[in-house]
């Protein structure tokens, strides 16, 4: 019997190294490695639920659409968000469900396509910056412009393509299917929901939530399910096993715990980088701001040290 | 609150029609009319769980993944198939959702990533015969046949692009997620599952289960579902309203209800076709062999009329 539920936010390595081509078969073997650790949360008492980035994976089905566009048209990209979602869910599944047979834990294990609304007038549909896809020539992103009305901008200049297309990436503002991932927490499942943000809806005049081509951050999406849920913990995994202030200078310290207040502080002072920890330590705020007991930063193999109080980030209210 | 449980099983389509191209937007269109369909059928008190075929669109990943293959790894048929489920089950759940709100209904509509239990000694292993993906040329082919093992077959002699990979398709025995699809079913959901005929997994040695390169019929996995569900009725939608016997001769006759004796007796007659009716009437008759009230065979727009006994093909017991 459960005792703390978590919402895990997955980093992109839990799936895909860096280097690695991304084939199935290592993507398992990731996963299987990232199943483990999951499982031995799980035996310590922690009920879970799960999500999870999807950037290689929609990055490399926005490649496959691209090339075969002569053939067949490409779908939209919270068409293909909700396709990784599938993919991505089932390997985790999979190998989290035999790892739980091994070790005698009889939860179900489940993935479920999650829808996550934004406001149309999210402020960042008017500067979207979040960049999808392949790179362009000029002369491809200028016919793409044209034709599909992608926002394009050049992200690598000096190089031949050096143009790709952003996207905006709102907030997310509530997560539609909370009834029925409740209704399995009920029975203890661990459930993988949300994959790459949640495929982002807007609701339309008519009362319709239709999908939108824009990219959620996933650790903003896993502290809205962590409010929704009414979860205890945000456990937001990353490839290193703390947060730093003064990074890369000759003070750097690792962050242990920290208040709210510490924590906004540093914020502030720009200790955290926009691309990287900003992001997470934002999301990690918020979860506690809202309520949550703490927020957790650290990486995979640390994560059930981290829970448990031993090390990583831990971000606390005042 | 719902007295009868029925598991339908969508025809292709419920998705893509024939000639279209099988863009989002398109797929949006024709699941928005099947949407409506199903709304209907909440409304009369029935309890539903769907499930699809994916034959459209994972024909469509297959060739984006051929065409792109030189730039990112092809992906697995089977993770192809936990694809499309998120694909299709997304376009499900949100227009099912938007109709059911438009009614007032207030119930969950989940899509479920479905693994469908198959036995490793499965007679077809030994001779695959369901064609996937695209048309190749013989040197393709055979360079395809030794570099990856896959099992090839003239399917259109006398064109330059003939050949096929075939894969078995083998017989579902079991529902893996058939817990959690149980305890949505408590609080009344919908739920999508088992997209494709599921993501097809066999048992190995270690007790894991791993994902296999073939297609389950659909409709075989729809009378599993039924069964482990233990649900009142199978409803198989098509693109005809009835079965006939004596299909296109004189004597032609459309079958209402009739018993699964009579239905058996049809089939070893060779009143069904093998690759459009039979196997229809295959996963019906098994289903009422097994135990159910009622398999129907109908088309999508007599769905609800079916189910009230009022048109399509009917069968019952003795």
């Amino acid at each position: 019997m459960y005792e703390e539920l978590v919402v895990i936010a997955l980093g992109g390595n839990a799936i895909k190294q860096a280097g690695e081509k991304g084939t199935t078969e290592e993507q398992f073997a990731n996963v299987d490695i990232t199943a483990k650790q999951i499982t031995r949360i799980c035996k310590a008492g922690y009920l879970q639920v799960l999500t999870h980035g999807n950037g290689p994976q929609a990055g490399a089905l926005l490649i496959q659409q691209e090339e075969a566009k002569d053939l067949v048209p490409p779908q939209t990209l919270a068409c293909c968000g909700a396709m990784t979602q599938g993919q991505i869910g089932w390997m985790f599944q999979n190998r989290i469900g035999f790892h739980f047979k091994n070790e005698g834990l009889d939860y179900p294990v489940s993935t479920m396509i999650t829808q996550v609304v934004i406001d149309k007038n999210d402020p960042d549909f008017q500067d979207p910056s979040k960049p999808v896809g392949p790179f362009y020539t000029e002369a491809e992103a200028m016919a793409l412009k044209n034709d599909k009305g992608y926002i394009i901008k050049e992200a690598k200049p000096g190089e031949v393509k050096s143009w790709r297309r952003v996207v905006p990436s709102p907030k997310p503002i509530d997560i539609y299917e909370k009834k029925s991932i409740k209704q399995l927490l009920d029975i203890e499942a661990l459930v993988i929901v949300s994959g790459g943000g949640g495929i982002p809806v807007v609701e339309e005049s008519d009362g319709s939530f239709s999908g939108v081509d824009a990219v959620i951050d996933k650790d903003l999406s896993a502290n809205k399910l962590g409010q929704v849920l009414n979860a205890d913990y945000l456990l937001i995994l990353t490839d290193v096993e703390h947060a730093f202030i003064n990074f890369n200078k000759p003070d750097q310290k690792a962050l242990e715990t920290i208040t709210l207040s510490e924590a906004e502080k540093y914020q502030e002072e720009g200790q955290f980088a926009s691309g990287s920890m900003g992001p997470k330590m934002d999301a990690a705020m918020r979860f506690v701001r809202w309520g949550g007991k703490a927020s957790i930063i650290t990486s995979l193999d640390k994560a059930l040290d981290a829970l448990n109080g031993k090390t990583g980030t831990r971000i606390v209210k005042d």
